[in-house]
């Protein structure tokens, strides 16, 4: 129910063609209804902001299908898998299909695909993507893939750890001229606070599951990132450089 | 707004006295004035099920005064502040006999007391409350008190850990009399695991931080007690002997 | 020994049919035979209450045939098989057929099946099944089959996660006529301290294993639920919806 | 050294008032001049977006008082002391005054308060500070002062938890009408998760160390909303409202 | 009720004094009458093995007294008070004393005392405490003071930590005549797994909350001494001297 | 060098037939000769106390076959092979052969057997290994061989966990009568509390890693197995049968 | 840009021959082209000190030999391959041999090898790499190759574990005349402490992932040798052999 | 027993002084007291390596004075006493004068004073001590005393924390010169890795416990530096400022 149908119900109660009972039984129910108007806005809302999106992991193929399929039916935004394997893909592919839907745009290594259907059209921002070691990058993958669905055409720097400076130096320029910057980093993630001291952009914070032993698969990075001496720093979870995106989609409306 | 005044409205728009543009206003609030009706319903259950409750900790005096103050305005059942000072209790008598309300029930030591006003009236349901030492005495001297402010009368069985096995045996008939039964205790909290052995009732566990070293302040006797042998225990939080009376609540209404 | 047998034996000792010291000897098994008399009460209970239950991780197949079978003979109630790989399923199904009993419900996928024999008659108390996403199914579907097996016709309400409230808030009817309620919930569990704040019923909240990096394999549902602000919230392991099932069966008897 | 005195140098060489050898000599720190150069750029961009800062604990009045005075002196702009105890205030304020800077605003209470001198001009933007409970209050005066000292005019909503969903609700125009928020929660964190699914702008999640027992001191709101199931809300570190105001000038210019 | 007294109840109802059914009543208490033979004859085995001992923290001087007021009265062997303030101390004291029971012996400074009533009569058995510093000397102290009241003379040889390898080889002679070793240890706890390789003795590790940071308040030393390499070592909680001195009871009876 | 040739040599040098240089170049390496002395004291004590014993895992099969070939030649005791794949049993076997010893006693399944060459002559001590479930029977399994292999023939206890008491009550005759009991449990391993509760006797319990979710991999069941409420129990590792055996040789020697 | 550009830049200037624009444009970049004469002190310094070195796991074979390729071309130092699959190390070594480089050595096994191209001249250093045990030795490869690499012939001492302690004292000769030594060691560690209370020389721990259980993967040694009791032990990351020798190239230049 | 005496004994032998017997009886202790041998060389070492130095924290002052007094006394190299109170100090103080020992150097506030005695004659070797913030300071300052103690002049770098990169590239040269640098940091600890990737000198990292929430005591800190992406870097335990002291004295010997 949204603002002119309930208009419509109020203007049948006036006009007696309505009796009050049968308005308050539909009314009770606007709570849920008026979430209803809620989710309306929220999912206009999301379209502009966040893509509709599958996580792929511990669902089958023809279960990823049907639903990339139900949402590519009742939306007409970006639709996306994400960490899809190759069987996912190829189902998804073939559903989309069959609606008469082309084929998406497919990122990453098979094993790890980020799947977008009907990428939004572009968008203002400077976003750039930076990452510690070639380790990371898959993570950055699945970032710039979603942000890509979102409209964003995002800079990638990649290789850019603490360990040799000057490789991140180089790039200052980029660095003053973003509006964002997702930093992916692993082992003890401290490229988060270089870059966060040299610019006074939004800076995300990934931290990665790479590195072995004391790197605790990404906690050690979680934990130096959320205490980074640059100031205004922010962090989403180990890996999840789908979040990071949509953080950006937030913060660059 | 609640279901009548929601007929009200509805039968003032019904008769003209209400322009169908006021009640759209009006009710474009509904969700929240709905969730206000949910509000209301919330209360009433709330009323029956959980007493209304401040937490002492880190609330000055007069904080905790004024808090109690209004509930023992606004609602006419029990009212709780848990865990308070000496200073704490003191103002809360006081801010109560301003509003003509008499003197609360104060558990435990002057440091960590619970204190009740207006308890509930007398309620069904055998309830005990077995602690493994005398050390997890405090918390389930709130447990009790809290109880107790829903009109529960618990039946206490302390000292009962399963290091002297026989002391807990020899009240098997008590337990199995019980219609819930709380099991409090630190250490490594095995007395939730015998207990729920030997009773078909439900069993709430509070591990509690007694002990030290690798009692972890309670974590272990947490770990221990969501991992008992013994099927369908249920677990609240460290110390937390409010939450575990509240579950009784839940489950015995 | 259950209390006629004693009281045969009493008999047996008043006529002069048996010596004294016989019935010394076995009146001082009796603490144990005694609890041979809980032992009888606790199955009676357990019948009412719990099933008998075998977990199959780590047992060859014909381990658990020869269990299972064990248990059907000696008891007349369920008996529950979970967490079963495909050729555990074989194996219990032919070792039941040769008992006579009939093949069983499987539910769940091949490697993580939960399989009832002889489900327990209907049952009165109405359950709902909350799960925040289509990743927590699996450990939904145990609790259901554990249920099931119990007696219980429970609702199940997928996919009600609080990040779309009105999902949930669309049920909020259903959650209202619930006489006990399982939030199951992985990521950041806040599906159980919201489902807690909307409803006096007992909320049983299963952390589930979903989500990734900082969802570190449940431990923050876990933690998360355990500090709910909603009062009287109890908790049961990670993934443990037989567990949510057993403690549903203790407090709706 | 800038731009503009970078190139008198380069003239001063050029005309042959400067030796070549004294050009070399000062442009070989040219690096770290450079960096001098982003260090001033730095400080203005700084002006604009982020306070000068002095952490309070561990610091002696006298060094705190030092500090603030040196930054006094050196910009013109915000200087802030965070976390300062009733001593430390006091240092300050006289050692402002000597300077001619009048009194700071004072924030919280005389052992946990943010002082403020000078703040910055007001700044648009509509920012959101929302609070979970009474007890997550100190984080967010220090959140609020510091968003003031940088010029914006917060809206605060305090106890707004989800355990009474109403409450929240009832806000979700001021929520809808944010440019962004800040969430700051304790025991399960569950807060961040609801806003972060009402609204497309962004959320920053501040953990705080409310609760007790298996709230961990604020670790399980981090990890819970690190796992948030609402995409794209970002996290700062546990209790730290000052991160939260300065993640909010990065990405409120 | 012990065997003598069931064979007299037995006899009763065999010569027709006692109807059958008082003896079912009786009878029917026996698990707990007969676990209170167990009661008995553990009490007996504790008294052989292990004093009773009340943990000093939490508990009021007037409740310290109390309990061991009536440990004194209720048994004839030792009774001990550990960890006890110097208000503590002097409460059981005089309290004994009313009893006409003298002055017990204190070991360890006033606020970390051991209090040992009636030690038990001497006892065979070369028991040897090693200590790594002068850090874990309390926690020695707890220990040799538990073990003296159980009748042991043990050998303390303290600061005999790995990093000066020489001064625990000097001891080899007393270590190769110990019947059973207490290796009490803090920061990296490396003096079991040597200890261990040098003697076929028993060995009980007690890990100390010694050492600072990485540490880890005991832990550290708890888990180095779990994965000690030398075979056989075991190992009591984080401290506690007490708990060791009861292991050696139970080994060397 | 030993005593003897120790004295050899002090005769040697004596009688002028060694000249004092020479004699001091050997006896500066005497430390290390000297404890080479100890070495064979050591290896004297440890055969009559521990075997030799190799630890499978991460060794190929030439490599085990060639450690324990060496083992059989040097000594002429107990050899073991723990955590042994197929092909490690095969291929030590056939070593042994080929030095004429005869086939092992294996325990347990293939690819975690326990490989037992020349078990030590039958030895006093009556050992009890008790477990609470049948999961924890690997981890007993490898015990009761290495108990076997040292000399011991241990009563085996299964499946007596604490959540049916009456199961471990009614064995409270062989609990009594042991020397020395070995507790393995996993879950939140209370069966050592109990265990610890009903007897003096040494106690020495082993985490196993059985359960999932809260049980932490084991790490549940040792910490709550170090916070037992029964004083002077001890412990190993997690799933350290092969240790428990080893203490217990240590303990009846 | 080095030091002497920069002079002829300003010299270029001076002589009227460069605009003032041009050079400002120039020196405006030089804080970077300045870290770039960082980069080449750098480069050369890690030619003297570290190797180049790529990490195999989670790149592709092809990957793998592109870098090496890369490397090998653009300098004429070592370059190394770590922790490298069968396959990598024939695509690397294929790769080469297409350059006109000889094959490399490889270490270790098939699936964890380390692969050196032109190792560096020897030179000098004493360095000991010891063991604890055989467990550790993949450790010790990767750590001895590396070192090999470097130019070191270092000493290796296997299977020293402090449970026998004599097998380390009878390499204290070896010991005393290292200039640096590295400990490799699992389980609790304890080999680091007795080291470096053996010798004044630098001692760089690696913990390893040697051992179950409690051991955690290596966090118990990683714990246990940074809180050693013996003074100015050093530690790396766990397992990370290729770090310690780094280490070593560091401190002996 | 040293090298003269050895041969003295054996002379005595030679010349029929002294029976084989007692000689025997005299080198059969040998092991030990060539490991008094050991003792001798080792403090040599320690007197040219690392001070003797007491650990202030759970002593008494009259147990500080008796232990300074005695190695004051024993040794005539520098004597240290860290973490000292100011009791401490006064009583050590006074102890010595008492010795004719002159007033030690006190560095850091008094209640975490570092106390030198005797400092070590000037040694060569360029050590620089670099800190992240202000907040290191007390343990940079322990370390700086220390080091002060064993004859080094080390430059103190301090507030040269990442977030403002400029400050620390500010001292390249000065950190190009050093023979060895000892890190300080807590936070996220990043300093470590930038300083490792801008020399090939050995780098020690300290990290430190200040931070709060995710800082984790310096938990995150230590972390982080053992993940470091620079090669090579080595860590000592948190806040251990002496042992990095001690570290750099091993390898700068």
């Amino acid at each position: 129910m949204d603002a002119s149908s309930l208009r419509a119900l109020i203007e049948e109660v006036a006009a007696g063609r309505c009796p009050p009972d049968d308005a308050v039984r539909q009314l009770r129910r606007l709570p849920y209804s008026d979430l209803g108007f809620a989710r309306v806005d929220h999912h206009r809302d999301l379209r502009l902001g966040m893509p509709e999106a599958v996580y792929g992991p511990g669902k089958t193929p023809e279960h990823c299908a049907a639903v990339v399929e139900e949402l590519l039916s009742a939306t007409d935004g970006p639709v996306l898998l994400t960490r899809a394997t190759e069987a996912q893909v190829k189902a998804v592919t073939a559903g989309a299909a069959a609606l008469g839907v082309g084929p998406p745009a497919v990122s990453g290594s098979g094993d790890l695909a980020t799947v977008v259907f009907r990428p939004a059209p572009s968008r203002a921002g400077a976003v750039v993507v930076v990452t510690a070691g070639t380790a990371d990058l898959p993570v950055a993958t699945e970032c710039t893939a979603v942000l890509g669905a979102l409209g964003f055409v995002p800079t990638q720097l990649t290789d850019c750890g603490v360990a040799g400076l000057h490789r991140l130096l180089a790039e200052l320029d980029t660095l003053a001229m973003a509006d964002a910057i997702v930093v992916i980093a692993g082992m003890e993630g401290a490229l988060a606070s270089v870059v966060g001291g040299l610019t006074p952009a939004p800076v995300i914070a990934v931290p990665t599951s790479t590195g072995y032993g004391a790197a605790l698969e990404g906690v050690t990075a979680l934990l130096a990132m959320l205490s980074a001496c640059s100031s205004g720093i922010t962090v989403v979870g180990i890996d999840n450089g789908y979040g990071a995106a949509c953080a950006i989609a937030r913060l660059l409306p």
